[in-house]
């Protein structure tokens, strides 16, 4: 690499945030966290300029950061590489199709669309206009995941894939089941399956190397609010192989984000997917090859808690994995990885698929 | 009380055991691990003297215990106040039958008959020669299970139950596969549903203090034998208020015996409930009234571990409750508990309305 080329390679990604959500603050943050060179923010658009001045001031931003209203105001922005968008899920094909059009990157909030024809329309703008991108579900960053991964592909760890079960959760307050985006028709229409329900679906496929159910049936066990939004619902999953895999997600219990996932060689469990206890390391549980002692008063092992480390947050390492893509396409002139598009495709395919289920009235939907 | 009352009261229940199965040696050594006027063995049986007398060599059961073949010699035998049966399941009926008629109590190995019709006989039988009846679920005699179940019942603790989800499994032998009593249509027909369901269904039920789920459906995903019987099977429960339960439970899957319990207030994690890993003692996981931190970047709290200590193992508990009902009845002359027979034909009903669905092709089953 040349002087000159590694000096460009190191002009970090340059992002425009388009909405002042709260969980901008959290990417705001990660940002900070990273090695100077990975990541600035250029620019921040709210609908007003008040609004966008005030996150400005609560996430002690530099003030060199363009502070601009209306979001198209950001689209024209030349010093903007990539988008973050956290708008409500309604918006997201609106700009995320704006932004690729105007080449910039797409680092989108989950759930990606509100239905995968919405999804495909966001995509085929971003190839076609050579842009990167990738939704926001941070957990796929984490180095635990990683070391999962790898023992779930080795086959004397788990084995052949048997059942996968996963909870998303939380007890919502009274305020946010009445004012909140996310349980509002015209802002999130996929409440907690779209919320949580991504990430239910997301870890699913993960565990599956990406490999489609053929079947998803809904749960008859379902909770709508009073303008039919979803705030807890349920579905299972069926693959040819005999896997089976179940999910529950709901604005109406208490916080959780299981995974286990039983094979023929053992089991695994993690308890704090979506967002780990702690920022710096996460842990899981396996055990392969056990079984009860003799006269079955015991077990021959326990499970193992495995400890991964992370250096810096997964939400930084997300940004971390997006920025490396991005000057790829920038700064090398390749093409831009599908990746993480086809990631979101296929959560996004089941996903539709468990609405349709439901509004089916719980009929199988084969895909 | 006086003293001869209290020394009839020290008097053991005197067990005789229908069957030499390998669980049996479970049994006696329970027994060992009593204190003494608790129980003894009395008398075994079996369909040969030689296997009989095998057995007591194996077990190291002290020469004054009966050998006795056939079966109806034991229950003839007046020094058996309580029998121990492990037969087969499809001889459950005719011996538990023959017993309650001769007097003896019954404590039966699960699953407890072949179907809900068969066990209302055998309770029929039980209830009108005035004998206990329970069926061997060990885990719930232990003071793991009792502390659970303060933990369930506070509602500040686990609150309005959501969502339960049990697995119970293990990776059979091809042996087991070719020539175990479980997987023999004529001997154990409802296979790994009889032999793991059975866990399954009774810690759902445990959990929700027994109260009926309004439907139930088996899952399309299925394994039977080339006899038909079940080798793997799944179901999922609903309650009017929205529970949902799903159990899955396999002779393909490397061991499991996990049980989660989601309210709105609080998660409890069990993962080794059917046989603890160590004898001395279990532990479950419990966390509550749990939020995500502040910008979403960890969780105020982590699950806490509770250990509960276990002063003798769970199966040896399991005998000295039953031995309690049974010196009520003997020596107090008191109507018989009708507790352990309504678990285990409320277990019953739902495993049938599960076998039910997936004879009728995984067709909803209104209990």
């Amino acid at each position: 690499m040349s002087e000159s080329e590694a000096e460009h390679h190191q002009k970090p990604i340059r992002f425009g945030i388009l909405g002042c959500a709260r969980i901008s603050h959290k990417f705001c943050r990660a940002i900070s966290l990273l090695p100077s060179g990975t990541a600035t923010i250029s620019s921040i658009s709210s609908r007003s300029l008040d609004k966008a001045r005030q996150f400005a001031a609560s996430a002690r931003l530099h003030s060199s950061v363009k502070l601009l209203s209306p979001y198209d105001a950001l689209l024209e922005d030349t010093s903007v590489d990539a988008v973050y968008v956290p708008l409500p899920t309604c918006q997201h094909a609106t700009w995320a199709i704006a932004a690729a059009a105007k080449g910039k990157h797409v680092l989108i909030e989950k759930p990606a669309a509100l239905c995968v024809e919405e999804l495909e329309r966001i995509l085929e703008a971003c190839e076609k206009n050579r842009v990167v991108f990738m939704d926001g579900a941070m957990w796929l960053h984490h180095p635990r995941t990683t070391e999962m991964r790898r023992l779930i592909d080795d086959p004397s760890r788990i084995g052949r894939l048997r059942l996968i079960h996963t909870s998303s959760s939380f007890l919502a307050t009274p305020e946010f089941l009445q004012n909140d985006i996310r349980v509002k028709p015209d802002l999130d229409s996929l409440g907690a399956l779209g919320d949580l329900g991504w990430y239910c679906i997301g870890c699913i496929l993960w565990a599956t190397n990406y490999n489609l159910p053929k079947t998803v049936v809904a749960s008859p066990s379902l909770s709508l609010n009073q303008s039919g939004v979803i705030l807890s619902c349920g579905a299972s999953l069926y693959w040819d192989d005999g896997l089976v895999a179940t999910l529950n997600c709901s604005f109406l219990s208490h916080i959780s984000t299981d995974l286990s996932i039983h094979g023929s060689q053992g089991t695994l469990l993690v308890r704090d997917l979506v967002i780990p206890y702690r920022e710096d390391g996460a842990s899981f549980e396996v055990i392969s090859g056990a079984h009860f002692a003799e006269l079955h008063i015991g077990w021959t092992k326990k499970p193992e808690e495995v400890a991964v480390k992370a250096p810096v947050p997964q939400e930084a390492l997300m940004v971390l994995e997006f920025a490396k893509e991005v000057k790829l396409v920038r700064d090398k002139k390749s093409d831009p990885s599908l990746k993480w598009a086809d990631i979101s495709r296929k959560t996004q395919l089941v996903l539709d698929a468990v609405k349709k289920s439901i509004d089916k009235k719980f009929e199988p939907i084969n895909l």
